[in-house]
């Protein structure tokens, strides 16, 4: 529920976190500007003179969560030092950046194709993704990670896990977890598996 | 595309495949028996012929699903042995059943839980679950698996590996894989990381 809101409270910033919410719920195909003038208790009018649309507002949500994801790959821990702890670095970030942002991340990775807005996300995500290859195929020369599963296998299968977190993660109430306890496990099961390590 | 169906050539098996499709193309909630009339290219009364509406469809679908699940846990291998070694076995034949009934568990990963099927649907995945976080259990009991994620974290993040292969998994064309490969890929992941094993 959203309580009523008085017109001149509004910001492009809370217009956004309705909108993002609305598209999660019901499809941004399903999603008319009529569903986000009545979510956001102002009127369409009123939303136009901040946005130019809906798809402007996909553009804006999704690239909270591109930019947070490309923020990870520039910071220094990222980018110097062994690849393996570079690896490892990016794959906590990731998962706290998903915990964080969860309503724009959801989105982003909801996203399918249909508009050009749509098609550019997709397009940064699988950027943003081949460069984590990149990573991992530097930590397979450097002699760090096993070479018994393909590079583009594994980078599929460690995004499986980190963004499997956004189905069932939630920051309050009921189902509530510890952030720090799973961004340790998502970086300890990624690297070193479920099993008890021996010697 | 579906080619033009002769009426008679429709069996229980074949509606149901196309159902499946189109839930999963349109989602369950945006499927109108229209819909799955022009996909099948009968009429609605012929489908009526064959099921009480598409919440039927919806059952026999989900139903194919969830009996190859819980077939796995009643094989054999699932249910002697070391917990940690059946463990893996369930992991393995469950990353092959996906593989096997793609659209079914597809359309099962997303049900959501508006009807009475779909809430079924739902309760049955989380028994499932349940019974494999049970093995996670034993296997830590018996020695074999790592201490510090906690249970019903490391069977979420199981499980988020394992069901993001229905993201980008495809049998034939443009992208497929070895089914062998996958497997053994989530197997070795899941159980040893991405890391090199030592000594």
């Amino acid at each position: 529920m959203v309580a009523a809101a008085k017109r001149d409270t509004y910001t492009p910033e809370t217009l956004l976190s309705v909108a993002v919410r609305v598209f999660n719920d019901r499809g941004y195909d399903g999603t008319s500007m009529e569903h986000l003038s009545k979510a956001a208790g102002i009127s369409k009018s009123s939303i136009y003179h901040h946005v130019s649309g809906k798809e402007e507002l996909l553009r804006r949500a999704v690239s909270r969560a591109l930019d947070g994801l490309f923020g990870i790959l520039g910071e220094e821990r990222a980018r110097e030092g062994r690849a393996v702890e570079r690896l490892e670095y990016v794959t906590r970030r990731t998962v706290e950046l998903l915990m964080a942002e969860l309503p724009y991340v959801t989105l982003l990775l909801r996203v399918r194709g249909n508009t050009d807005t749509e098609r550019w996300a997709m397009e940064r995500r699988r950027d943003f993704d081949h460069q984590v290859a990149e990573l991992l195929k530097a930590a397979v020369a450097e002699g760090d990670l096993r070479t018994d599963v393909e590079i583009r296998l594994a980078t599929r299968l460690l995004f499986g896990m980190i963004n499997s977190v956004v189905e069932w993660y939630r920051p309050e109430g009921r189902g509530a977890v510890d952030n720090q306890e799973v961004s340790d496990a998502v970086v300890r099961l990624a690297f070193d598996g479920l099993r008890r390590q021996r010697g």
